[in-house]
C-alpha cells in the first residue's frame, strides 16, 4: 500500500471513530483517548491529521453531506429530492456512524464557546435542495408561486426536526415512515397535480434507493429504482 | 406573603434560573451552584423543592408546554394551531428563558446515561396538535384523507427542526418568518381551499397573538386578533 493511500485510510478510520464517539457521548464529553482506542491509531497519527478535537469535529461536520451517496438523476427532479431524504433516513435508522455522529454534532447546541460551525452541513443540505428544486422548477414540476430558497430551507428544517422527533420517540425505528409522511405533505404544497400523482412516496423505497445510490457512487452494478421514469 | 405562596415563588425562581443556565451551557455542564447564584436561593431551599439536577431538568422539561400561553379559541381551528406556533416562535426569538432552556434540554441529545425523558414535552405538543387538528376535522376544515395523528407528529417535528435551523443560521432572528413559511406549506397540504384562503399566515401576527394569549391567561384586557372570525 502506497504511503499516501495509507494516510488516507488512517484519516478515514480516525474520522469514523470520532463520529462514533461524538454520536455516543456528544462533543464536550468526547475524549481524544477514546477516539484513538476506537480507531486503533497512535496519538502522533491523529495529531498529524487533526490539530485538535475541534478540528476533528469540524471535519466530521464537513463530511456529513458527502457521506450520503447522491441519488442518480430521476426524470422527475422532485422524485430525486424525495429519494435523497429517504437515503439519509435509511442511513440514520441503520446506524451509519458518520451520518449519526455528524447529525448529533449539528443539532446539539454545545457550549456557546465550543466554536464549532454548525452552519457547514446545513448549508450543504440547503444547496442540494436548491439544486433539485431549481431543476423541478425548470421542468415545470412546481406550482407557480413556489419560492425555491425558502422551500429549500423549509425542507432541511423539517427533515432535521422529523429525524430528531423520531430519535426521541422511537430511537429512529419509525424514521422512514415519518419521512414519507413529511414528503407527502411537503410535495403536496409545491408540486403540480400531474407530477404529484407520479411521485413514489412509499416507505419501502428507502433501502432500495440507498443501495442504488451506493452502487452508483462505487461504480458497482445495481437495479435502477426510478419509478417515475 | 403566606408561606405557601413564598414557596411557589421560590420554586418558580429556581426553575427560571435553571432554564437560563440549561439554555446557556446545556444539561451536562450546568452546575447547581450556578443555578443557586442566579436564583438567589440557598442550597437548602433548592433541595427542598428538587432532589437533584436531573429532577430540576425534568421539571423544566415538564414546564415547556405550560410556559406557552394558550391562544384563545378561533373560529377556524387551523388558525388556532397556526397562532400557537407563532406564539412559541415569538417567545423563542425574544429570549423567553423557560421556553429556550427547555427546548435546548429537549433537542440536545445528552449522554445516553443522563436519564432525562425528552418525550415529555414532545408528547405535550403532539397532544395540543391532535386537539386542534381534531377540531379542524370536525369543522370540515381538513381535506378528506388527512391522518390527524400523523399530521400532529409531523407539525411538531417540523417546528422542532425549523426553530433549530433558525437558531443555527441566524440565532432566531428569522424564526417567525421561517415559521410562517412552514405554516403556509403545511396548511396547503391539509386545509380545504375555502379555509386556506381565510387563514392569516402573516409574519407580523406573532407579537400581537402572543400578547393576546398572555392577556387571556392572566385575565387582563387585550385586543382580539382573530382574523378568521
Amino acid at each position: 500500500m502506497a504511503r499516501q493511500e495509507r494516510a488516507v485510510r488512517t484519516r478515514d478510520a480516525i474520522l469514523v471513530a470520532a463520529a462514533e464517539v461524538f454520536d455516543e457521548v456528544g462533543y464536550e464529553s468526547a475524549a481524544i483517548s477514546q477516539i484513538l482506542r476506537r480507531a486503533g491509531v497512535t496519538k502522533g497519527a491523529l495529531y498529524f491529521h487533526f490539530a485538535s478535537k475541534k478540528e476533528l469535529a469540524q471535519a466530521v461536520l464537513a463530511n456529513q453531506v458527502t457521506a450520503v451517496p447522491e441519488v442518480p438523476p430521476r426524470e422527475l427532479a422532485l422524485q430525486q429530492g424525495l429519494d435523497e431524504s429517504l437515503v439519509i433516513a435509511h442511513m440514520l435508522s441503520t446506524g451509519d456512524a458518520m451520518v449519526r455522529g455528524s447529525v448529533r454534532l449539528t443539532v446539539d447546541q454545545g457550549s456557546r464557546l465550543d466554536g464549532l460551525d454548525r452552519r457547514v452541513p446545513m448549508s450543504g443540505w440547503i444547496e442540494r435542495n436548491v439544486a433539485f428544486l431549481g431543476r423541478a422548477q425548470r421542468n415545470g414540476e412546481l406550482l407557480p408561486d413556489v419560492d425555491i430558497g425558502a422551500a429549500a430551507q423549509l425542507f432541511v428544517g423539517c427533515f432535521t426536526g422529523v429525524q430528531m422527533l423520531s430519535k426521541i420517540m422511537t430511537n429512529y425505528a419509525d424514521l422512514t415512515a415519518r419521512v414519507t409522511t413529511m414528503q407527502a405533505h411537503l410535495m403536496a404544497s409545491i408540486a403540480v397535480p400531474a407530477v404529484l400523482v407520479r411521485l413514489d412516496i412509499s416507505h419501502d423505497r428507502a433501502e432500495r434507493v440507498y443501495k442504488e445510490a451506493l452502487a452508483a457512487r462505487d461504480g458497482t452494478p445495481a437495479v435502477a429504482v426510478d419509478a417515475s421514469g
